[in-house]
């Protein structure tokens, strides 16, 4: 008998010996945790930057060697769907996300005139994001120093012109991915559960479905090491509806920002928070590498996180 | 055989059978998870306001009646501990928390000068928790309109006089309680998670024990119902070092935070997060009464409650 199995019989002899319907629900409840933990799963993806290679066909063929599903691209992807497709499948690799960034703060600028603009070019990222069947386009609203906009304008903002954005992902199956960053980086957006309380806040505007709401969120280990007290509760607060994606990096000690498992930062909560949702998008390497000997450490830190998986 | 003797022998099993050291952590960590469920407590508080009665004494009596366990003053009592005390204990309650406020923003006001007398003002309403034996003093950075400062400068201003004071409310086993607000009240502080977060931070500064961190953190469900996508995750992200209270109200729907039950408001994911982490301090009404009989509702909202717990 496996875990899966004794935890499913101990909530089912918890339904039959239920003294009344409310202990039936808490049961049933925690029948349903167990099968989203057994169904959540570690597939590991890969920035080209961090991954061992000479080049990006060698990179790529690395990723595949050692245990990696998918490749995340940068924004210069956008307009050359197809051939970044190919060059993914043709190592055995799905294209996992887009990581396209602020577009220089345009979209929620102070300048009027930029907002458009920047508007449109993400529409183009998320065409080609669709065109590779990636997750979805990994959007920052801004970094600091980009908009004079306030917490509250720029939240305004992108409620006004967020809806109709996720509209058009939703209608081609991917999603706009927000990307909580620390307080370094960006004043605006610093935690997972500010990022899906958006996401629930355009949802409802846009009136997309839950299985594809078209606007998402992720969540990264390095920001999250300054911004989150609890991992897990950062995890379920996005819960499997809107936490599409997620960065892999070491946290703010020395190293700082390396390779998992190079520095101190620890995974197993945040894993147990994947686990209780039944996590099984991607998990994403940005991060730079500490050790002399790349593909050492590459194959090394996959080993770890693994592990950290298992224990969580 | 309850469910806690069930899944306690099932984690013992889990152990026994286990394949690796992964694994036993995984079992471990469940069976930690199922032994604060149970040490999880729903204890009732209510402030004056909604309780049924037509004076004081008549309101703490019949809390007592209806099963609450504490009551919760408002900043009136500050400098009248002893007294206050002496009328909780007398009708058989504890004080559980004195839900303070901002204090017109002074501390964290862009007027300078008001900062310190402020500061002052939350230190005398410490004094008196402390003397009436209670969880902490609610505390509200600021409402919109009462301060200039933006959120960055928020931030950063309490991370430069709050250490002090967390400090001087552990030495007496008190706590600030801060208290995150939907943005129609306040622009700075809307999300359990961040406040959490902040608590970490001047802790860390503060350097206070976990025990007793002197910088906590409460959930209200009629602002969760605004802020948070997901009950259970904020307050997981909190957890039982900082989450220190709880108010209990409806939601934004008609009528409008009036008791728990008068309107669509769901209780069990945010339960279930308490369960989550052990949570045995005050859940606390802070709420209107839309039905006409008073201590009927109160009664009835009581037993909704209770009924909401079994579920999570």
């Amino acid at each position: 008998m496996n875990r899966r199995d004794f935890f499913g019989a101990g909530a089912a002899m918890g339904l039959g010996m239920a003294l009344n319907s409310s202990t039936n629900f808490a049961a049933a409840q925690t029948t349903a945790e167990t099968d989203r933990r057994a169904e959540a799963k570690l597939r590991i993806s890969s920035q080209l930057g961090p991954a061992p290679g000479k080049n990006d066909a060698e990179k790529l063929a690395n990723m595949k060697k050692y245990g990696c599903e998918a490749v995340e691209y940068h924004g210069g992807c956008v307009g050359k769907g197809k051939e970044h497709k190919e060059m993914a499948n043709d190592a055995g690799l799905e294209v996992s996300v887009i990581c396209w960034g602020s577009c220089n703060g345009d979209l929620c600028s102070d300048v009027v005139e930029k907002r458009q603009p920047g508007i449109d070019a993400l529409k183009r990222a998320l065409e080609t994001a669709a065109e590779m069947e990636a997750r979805g386009v990994i959007y920052v609203p801004a970094f600091n120093g980009q908009t004079k906009l306030t917490n509250q304008e720029i939240r305004k903002l992108l409620l006004e012109f967020m809806p109709e954005v996720a509209k058009f992902a939703a209608s081609m199956n991917t999603a706009v991915i927000f990307e909580p960053l620390c307080r370094m980086e960006a004043f605006f957006l610093r935690q997972v559960a500010d990022g899906a309380s958006l996401c629930r806040d355009i949802q409802r505007i846009a009136g997309t479905s839950d299985d594809n709401p078209g606007i998402t969120v992720m969540g990264d280990f390095y920001h999250m090491d300054t911004e989150e007290a609890n991992d897990m509760g950062a995890f379920i607060c996005a819960g499997k509806k809107y936490l599409k994606h997620v960065h892999l990096a070491g946290g703010v000690s020395n190293p700082r920002r390396t390779f998992p498992g190079e520095n101190d930062r620890n995974y197993v909560d945040g894993f147990r928070g994947l686990k209780y949702i039944g996590y099984t998008d991607f998990c994403s390497f940005e991060c730079g590498c500490a050790g002399k000997d790349k593909e050492e450490a590459f194959k090394k830190t996959i080993a770890f996180l693994r592990e950290q998986w298992e224990k969580a």
